[in-house]
């Protein structure tokens, strides 16, 4: 039983922009078989687990929008202009636990793992790769 | 330190189902004290804890009809028609990692972990446990 | 290799209470590199991490608010009158899992993790704390 840890850093380009990490995480990983914990450090990005389909990734960007108004009178917005980014994230979660399989993470046929940047453009986000395993 | 894994098949039968897997789960769980991964390999569904009342579980399925429209005007919906059913598990999450004590879900009184399927009726969905510790 | 586990009570004092419970964890840890299962095993609370600024803890409030109406008729209140505070908890979920570096839960500079009370005030509010490391 082993641990291993990487921390797996990403440039974004827009305000919200949805990034499919799946390839990149899976090239870190040498445990052969465990979990791996996949945490965003910012609170205005999220980690998620769909289906990566252009028009879906359009879809959950109004989907959000629907869901947290960018016009309401919020009281984070005095110190600091981004708190529908924030509330985002916390409807999303910045974690995914998942399973690791033969150095690969276990995903079904129609999964991929997403970094969901909610307040871009931002350089160096960071996300840290924790797995446990044999 | 051990690693066990187990695969859960379920067949659902509706559009929306909520499925308590709580006792399926224990059953299957050798190690003593750990950590679980429960995750769903499907993007139109979900896994979630919470109580097993029976009105409570139709209030969760009115509570996301709420907040994802049916009748919007997905962008995938022109793929696939149930844009809806993957924006509920973006929402909602398809994983969970939870505490193992004595060989069972270390849940609190009133809690049970559901799959929860989110365009079914579908048969063979497969979920993944990962189980860490002594 | 160790699994390391803790019991964290607390008491909440309103009917909604975001408590920033990251020092309270950090006390409690004595493994040095791993990850950690934080869960609240309770059905009406959360878990969840975010920044801790107070206007943004006000806003969490009224988001929640804005998402899950308190005056719906719902089945659950039949039983208990609660099901608004439920449907809280399985949208925010009640668990994460963080990663653990030098005893320390490795947050970014911005992020607590926080228990939600969403139907307190409750006395002997209980988080399980399951750590699997070196």
């Amino acid at each position: 039983m082993a641990t291993e840890t990487h921390s797996l850093k990403l440039n974004t380009s827009k305000k919200f922009e949805i990034i499919d990490i799946t390839s990149q995480i899976n090239d870190l990983i040498n445990i052969d078989n465990g979990i791996i914990s996949i945490f965003s450090k910012h609170s205005t990005s999220a980690i998620v687990v769909n289906e990566n389909e252009p028009g879906l990734l359009k879809d959950f960007e109004s989907c959000l929008g629907n869901l947290i108004s960018e016009e309401f009178n919020y009281f984070h917005d005095r110190i600091d202009n981004n708190a529908s980014s924030h509330l985002k994230s916390f409807l999303l979660s910045s974690s995914e636990c998942l399973p690791i399989k033969n150095s690969k993470l276990d995903l079904g046929t129609w999964q991929s793992v997403f970094f969901v940047e909610l307040d871009g453009p931002r350089s160096n986000r960071s996300i840290s790769l924790t797995i446990i395993g044999d």
